[in-house]
Formats: C-alpha cells, sequence, structure tokens
C-alpha cells in the first residue's frame, strides 16, 4: 500500500511526499503491507495512541498533590468571598466539581486508566493580594497507575467551576500555574517540584 | 417558609427559628453581610447554588474562543514534534480528548447548563522558543446560554491530555493562561479579551 | 415478520412457528389480551420497551417541582444543622448532586428524553419536629416533553447524597414521600398534587 | 478565627449563634481573612466536603441490601401486572436501570468511592392490597468501603424508572420508604435494620 | 393470569406452549398472583436480569482479542488512505474512541462488571483488496470477570468512528464480523476462535 | 520511526523548519494537494479532526433506520428463545441497551453532534433459520444533523449486548452486517439501502 500511495516515487522525494509519508507512518503504520514482513516484526506499540498496559506492574500506594490558580480579579475575589456570586456558594460547588471531576478522569483522559481513588480532597487559599484563589488536590490510590492525572483533572474542574460562577462579574479571570506539586509511589518513585521547574 | 418563620420576630427568639435561622446559614448565609440584619428578611431560595433559569432567554447565535498553554519543556516538546511520546500521537488525542470534554461540559461544571453544541474545533500551535503549546477552542451553538465554558473545558482537557501523554518524560510541566479570547452573541454582547486584562 | 410466519396456520403447528410464538411472548406478550388469539396478529414493535416519539409534539414552556424527604434522626439532623457530619457541608453537597443528576435523567431513566433544562433549582427545608429534611425540585425547560422526572431525580439523589453524608452517624434514616407536587404546559396540562393523593 | 469571626464574644454563647457559627465555619472557612495567618495553619480537613481516605482500611467482603416502595394505584398497578403500560415493560427495565444506576452511584453521589460491584441484583414483589410494588436491591463487593449507598442507588432509580413508564397513566404515583435493610462487612459491622428504625 | 395465559389448557401439554410459559414466567413472574404462593417459591435468580455475582471468583490475568471490519467501498477507503476524509484523521481518532469505549463497557452493557483495565489497544489493517479496514482489539485485566466485552466494544466503537468519519462519502458502509479471536485467564480457560465458528 | 523516516537527510536539520514541519505534519497534514507547498504557510484548522459546524444548516425532522444481526449458533439462540440464558431476558436487556446508546452517541463517537432525540425504537426478530437475530433501530429528531450515528450505535450494543448475556453458552457469536437501510431529512435527502450496497 505504500507502494500504492506513493505512487511510485521514492520516499522523501521532495517535501510534500515526505510529509504525507511521515504522517502515514504515524498514524496508519499498522497497515503496513502484510507481505513487509520485517516490518511486522517491528510493529512498535508507539506507532499508535494506547493506553499502556501497566498489568505487570506490581500495585502499591500512590499519592499525588497538584495545584492550580484562579486571577479573579477584585470585584470576582470580593464576591467569592462575601459569596454574593450569582449562582451562589462557589468553593462548596467547586469542591464538589472536582471531587467528581478527579473520578472521571478516565473518562475525559483517553489514556488515563480507570484507577479507584481511596480518597480525593480538594482546598482553597484565597490570596488578598492578588484577588487569587489557589485550589490544591491531593489523591491517593493503591494500585498499578500513578494518580497525578487525577490530582490535576481535580484542580482544572474546580477552576473552571470558580469561572463558570463568576464570570458573570467579569470575563477577565485567568486560570494558570496548574501543576504538579508532589507524587509518591510506583516504580518512578517520589516527585515534589522544584523551583526550577516551569516558573509557576 | 423560613421567611415566614422570620417575620418580624427578633432572630433567634426560639428553636423553630433557630432551624430556619440556621438552614438560613447553611444554604445562603453568603448571602448575608455579617452585620446585615436586614439581609435575615430577603431569604429565598437563590441563597443556595442554583442553575440559573434562562428560560425566558431569547436564543440567539453563540460562539466563544479561548485558550491555553503547556509548557513543556524541551524533551516533552519534541517528544510531542516528533511523534515519539510514550503514548502515541499527542495532538490527535488531545484534539479528540478536548472536543469530547466540550460535549460534557455540563456533566463536568455542575452550574452549566446542557448545551447542543453546534460546532467545536480545537487546534494546537508549537511554540519552539519556549518549548510550549498554545491550545485554542472555538465552540459555536444557537441558545440561550454562552459557551465560553465549553470552549474552556475543551481547552482545559486538551492540555491535561498533552500532560497525560507527556508526563513519563517531565513531570514538571506547566498548563497555564487558560482564559476566555473573544465571545459572543446573548444579551451580555461580545467580549474580546484586551491586554490589560489579567495578565497571560 | 411473526405475523408472516403465522400466516394461516394453525398456532404451535411446527417449530419455526414455535419460535416466533416464543420471541413474541418475550418482547411483546404485555400487549395480548390474555384470551385474545387474535391480537397474535397485530404484532407490532410497540411489545418492547420504546423511547416514545415525541416529534410531532409541539414544544412548550413545561414546569415540574417534586419534593422528598429524608428522615435522619435526632443525631444526624443536628449533625446536618450543626455541619458535623463526617464528609462536610451537606446541604450544599446534596444541592449540587441533585442539580448534576437532574442533567443527567436521561442517562439514567431509559425511556426518558433528553432535555436541555433551562433551570433547575434544589432546596431544603429542615424539619426540626421529626428531625428530617424535606427536600424540594423545580425544573424547567421549553420541550416536547415534561420535566416531571428531572424534578424527581434531582430529589431523590440529594435525598441518597444526605443519606451518604449521614450514614456514618445512623443508618436507621429513611427517605420517603418521593413525589411530584406540580406541573404545568404540555398536552396532558397542569398537575397539582391533591391531599387525596396516595398519601405522602 | 472562632474569635475573629466571632468579634468578640465568646463561642458558643447561645445555642442558635454557634450553630450558625458552626455553619459559617464549615461553608466558608476558606474565606478567613488573610490577615489572619494563624488560622490557615488550622485548616481542617472537615471544614470543606471530601471524599473520606480509605487506603488504610483493609479490604473485605461487603453485602447491602436496600428496599424501596413504589404506590402505583389501581390503575397504574394493573398495567404494570398486565403489561400495558405506555412505554412496555416496566419491570425488566426497571431492573437494568437499577443495576446500571448502581454501577453509576460514584459518579451520582459526590462523596461516594468508586466501587467495582461484584454483584447486584434488583428484585420485584407486587403487593395487589395497596397497589404497590416493593423494590429491593442486594450489593457485594469486596473493597475498603461498604455498598450500601450502591443498594440504595438501584432502588432509588428503578422506582423512578417504575414512575416514568407509569406517569402517563397516574401522577399521584408516591416513592416512598427508600432504606437500608442489612449490611455486612467492614469495620463497622453488620446491621440489620429493627423495627424500632424510623417507621418505614 | 398463567391461566388466563394457557386459555384453560394444561401447562406443558406440548412444547411449543411449554416454551411460551417458561418464557412468561421469565419476564413477568413477578406478576404472578400474590395467592399463587407455590410459583413464588421456584423464583430463581434466572427469572429476571441481574449482574452475576462474582464474588467468590478467584481474580486472576484475563487478556481478550476482538476483530470487526468496515467495509468502506473504493471511495471512502481512499480518503481514510489519504486524509481526505471530511472529518480528519480517521484512524488516531477511532483509536482513542475504541480506547473510551473500552473503559466504558460496564456503562454501556448492563449486566458486565466494572473492570479497571490494565491495558487497551486497538489497531488497524487496512486491506486495500477490499478497501475494508480490519478493526482489532486487545484488552487486559487482573480480576474475576473476563475482558471480552471491553475488546468487543472497543472494536465496535472504533469502526462506528470510521464509519462516521467517512459516511458523507458514502452511507453503503457495512460494519462485520465482530467476533472475539482469542481469551485467556479465567475458569473458562483459554479460547481461540476456529475456523468453523461461524463464519466470519 | 518518524527518525527513519527521514533516512538520508539528518533529523532536525534546522529546527524551525523541522518543527513547523512536523506540526504541520501531525496535525494538518491532510489539508495539503502534495504539490501544493504553499499551504505550509497557512496552518488550516480544518487539518486536525473537529466536530464539523452545523450552526447554519437549517433544522428538519430527521429519520434514520439501522440493523445489524448476531449469529448465535443453535444453542445459544435457544436459551434466548426460552429465556434460559444464564443473566436473564436477553431482548428486553437488549432492547433497554440499545435505546440508552443511542442517547449516548455524542459521547462515544468523539465527532458526533448532541442529538435531542424525538424517539427511538429498538425491535428484533428471530431468524429460526440459521440461529440468529436480526437487530433494527429507528431513531427521529428535529435537528441540524442526521441521527444515523445514533440507530446504528443503537444497533451496535443491542447485539453486544446480546453477545454479553449468551457468551456462558457460546464465544464463536457473530455479530455482523451493522449497515444503514433508510435516512430521511436533512440536505443531503432521503438515502434507502439498494442490493447493491456492501453485500450484508
Amino acid at each position: 500500500m505504500v507502494h500504492n500511495a506513493l505512487a511510485g516515487q521514492p520516499a522523501c522525494a521532495y517535501f510534500p511526499l515526505f510529509a504525507g509519508l511521515v504522517v502515514f507512518l504515524q498514524t496508519v503504520f499498522f497497515a503496513i503491507m502484510p507481505d513487509d514482513a520485517s516490518s511486522l516484526t517491528h510493529l512498535n506499540p508507539e506507532g499508535g495512541v494506547r493506553m499502556v498496559d501497566v498489568g505487570s506492574k506490581p500495585g502499591s500506594a500512590r499519592t499525588a498533590t497538584a495545584a492550580g490558580r484562579v486571577r479573579l480579579g477584585k470585584e470576582a475575589f470580593h464576591a467569592v468571598v462575601s459569596g454574593t456570586a450569582d449562582k451562589g456558594n462557589v468553593l462548596c460547588t467547586a469542591q464538589v466539581a472536582g471531587i467528581q471531576a478527579a473520578k472521571r478522569t478516565a473518562g475525559l483522559i483517553p489514556l488515563c486508566h480507570i484507577v479507584a481513588l481511596a480518597g480525593i480532597e480538594v482546598t482553597f487559599d484565597l490570596c488578598e493580594e492578588d484577588f487569587s484563589i489557589e485550589v490544591q488536590a491531593s489523591a491517593k490510590a493503591v494500585g498499578q497507575t500513578g494518580v497525578e492525572m487525577e490530582a490535576l483533572t481535580a484542580v482544572s474542574v474546580a477552576c473552571l467551576t470558580v469561572y463558570d460562577m463568576c464570570k458573570a462579574i467579569s470575563k477577565d479571570i485567568l486560570i494558570t500555574d496548574i501543576r504538579l506539586l508532589t507524587k509518591a509511589g510506583g516504580e518512578s518513585g517520589a516527585y515534589k517540584r522544584s523551583p526550577k521547574a516551569n516558573p509557576a
């Protein structure tokens, strides 16, 4: 098929062709000619998207903490603090939304494994000086995969929920600095975000 | 009923009132200035969280564009660019994840209305200078509510998907600057993010 | 098919017919008057469960209000009132859960239509006398189907959420009197629950 | 923090205030004045809603049985029995709906853990004398959390499904007496509902 | 009702009738007259649908591979290969859709257990000769239930996604030969599809 | 892999071009005429997957009918017919599963629009001759997009449900001939499957 597709021209003959070729390999290399036996033996799982097989990994206790920040601006910040936001109790709603989202992570992030979270907590820190809310989520599970995506998803959805409940006041709200703070358990070992990481 | 219960009596006079008072505090105390007794007399069901009734709003064409940025760092950035990320084709997967998330916005953001999106697009811009990917999403619908949350949710989940597919390479990845760029349609009229908005 | 299969032959004459007969019983026997052999000739797809076609019904404004009651008992009631329930803010969480459930009604109740709710509200009334919480939900939409199931689902899930958050204190909690209070819009016209309805 | 909030009065001065105060702390302690730095260090996980961490609990076999009742009234009851309800096979549909809902419990009840049910059964008992259907659900799992919410959710959604399929006949249908009957496994030990529980 | 249904003939008079009777009991035994006490005593779990209890089964490593084929026709096939299908990158999208669907199997197939997949892969084989795509999915998990439904669901949804993305080109597309290829683990032991199976 | 593809020229010969090039490949190469170098300069959002914008299309009544076949083999077929399948009432369960799946189509098929179905029906035809069940689904909606995917999804999931409930009896079951039968409404006009379509 490669040969048909390339209509008898040498690979990389000139640019557009090379382009088509690379993509071809990237997204459909599985279709490599049956008669191209050798390539079959190199079939490389990286070729297409997949949910990495963790079946052989031992289960272990996993924890991850992530954070993010919602920059509300003065008016929206005070609406959250004083509870006058149009839609009601912002922080409680964001907390519930973040917790629910953490449980749905595998449904949202295509290649995440289903994880039965042992616990998930979402907390907030109101920062008067810059009218922002720091959102933090901690996830725990015992299993074969880490839980950083669960913590990051909880933070992201909690931030979006704050945005939604304040957007009638300001559309300039900014969600920023969504990042992993710490991670423990699993083969890759512990992680603690260093000040030298991407500047948050 | 709380309203009746409170009619013309001193707060906390006797027990039934106490019950009314507590429920008031529980579901709507945000609406009170701690020192504003009179607000007790405005007690209304809107005090708790609610999905705002849009039934009386006219339907109109709505569009919203949102953006966000994933700062990958050099190694992860090149893995995405060269397609050697552990889990496969990062951008196509993130695109699909963002589109799917946009359709699930009302399930993720508690007070969002169900919106039958007319269209949703997620695009990427690779920024070699700082090894980041700018993610942009545009949502369209005809209805009574805006679609900014759909666009912001698509951006957030697309960013998380990029993170997930690159986290084996780097845990320092940062998701940042999730923001509304433009909005059109509806009573509140058009919005275009100004340079003076929260600095992205 | 059964109709053809049965064309002019005695019931149960031979095997193929037996098959037709049984499938008939399996999927549509409800449609038969037990003593009405002729109904065999009216076999129609309505025999099995289906989502009723509302395509020809005009859209109209619909509202529905439903209620239910959680009998907590003294200790759990005071935990909710005083906010010392193990899992945190019970009423706000139940409110969010009820709202989210209302939006998922069509996913939970097999034959319900997808309804784009214009609004949904969940409120609570604490009843000190019998240590119970009355939960009420009001749903609104413009469409071809009523929204009573959305209101009833919101009430049911809000009640279950209260139960969940108090079950560490008491397992004797009872959820009761889930019922439709009012309904408006649509061909069947307005409904207001009468005192003569099933005693709540 | 308490003292700041109370503006110079001793906590618990008298009960209503204390109650209101606790609620206040419960639902908005996050809003504490930033300048009260010390209080930030006391942030108490019970302050907001959370999914309780069960990571340290041993796994064990869990079972729970719950029940509820749908009071249909004569006409709707006979429609279910004779299978002439407008939407078709009521009991089979309600059974499937209840089973599916049990598997979705963690998605519906915000602070429930994801449980991989080992089994779930929904059964019905038709009560001719009062034209009601008693719905019962039994859930089983091996894990760190009980399965009573799964059983109660199955019962509730099965009851709502019966309601939905009969509501064209009667809107006076009442769903009542949703309760836990038995529970086994886990640290809190076995539970069997006593006749002295909230009267069903 | 049994007697009415049998129109005055002895039960099991001859086979077809008996079959009908069984079905009758199967789908509506709940409707049996309360006064028909004896039949109540024969109620067996098969009577209604249920999620089979696997609590007593030992956990073991499970794998399953399933396949299916999308017959696109010449024009649509070339659109997929050359990437000119209206909606974009067909195979990557179908891969993601299949993976996501596998994780949602228990939500789609009523009596499937929730399975925490250890891995799922969806691959494609383009068949130029008949303008078809062979879709294959391999699922892995450690648990008490097999994963063939996860593999089959991944294949089915990947095929539907290919259909969706090509339907603007041809509505004659056919999805066919969805089948289990191999299965390993569990009490029922290994399965390998034989050439003598239903002809694919 | 890409590295191989680039064989003969140094990967990253110079970076900006390479980066732009790959992104181009990853997200939009489909949009290029192979000989259209200039397209490199206008990265076009249509390049990646997207949910086609239907906002400008007029709403109209849409119907679609799809079908599929489950070849059960003799033993499983008779288990369905006689209702002795291990998991219970197969056809009613498959009917409910198909209806529920139709409502979830947009969540399963990434680029499908959310459609508020006006009606969906799933019916069965038992074919004794070859021990197969023909599954048919008809979907209706008023909107801007067709409903063929809803009908095809209902058929596919109903077939998978039959498979699931019979797999304890036979693993050789085959799901085949999933196809669109008719379609009406919308700009593309009516479709009726012709005998000359891909042979079913």
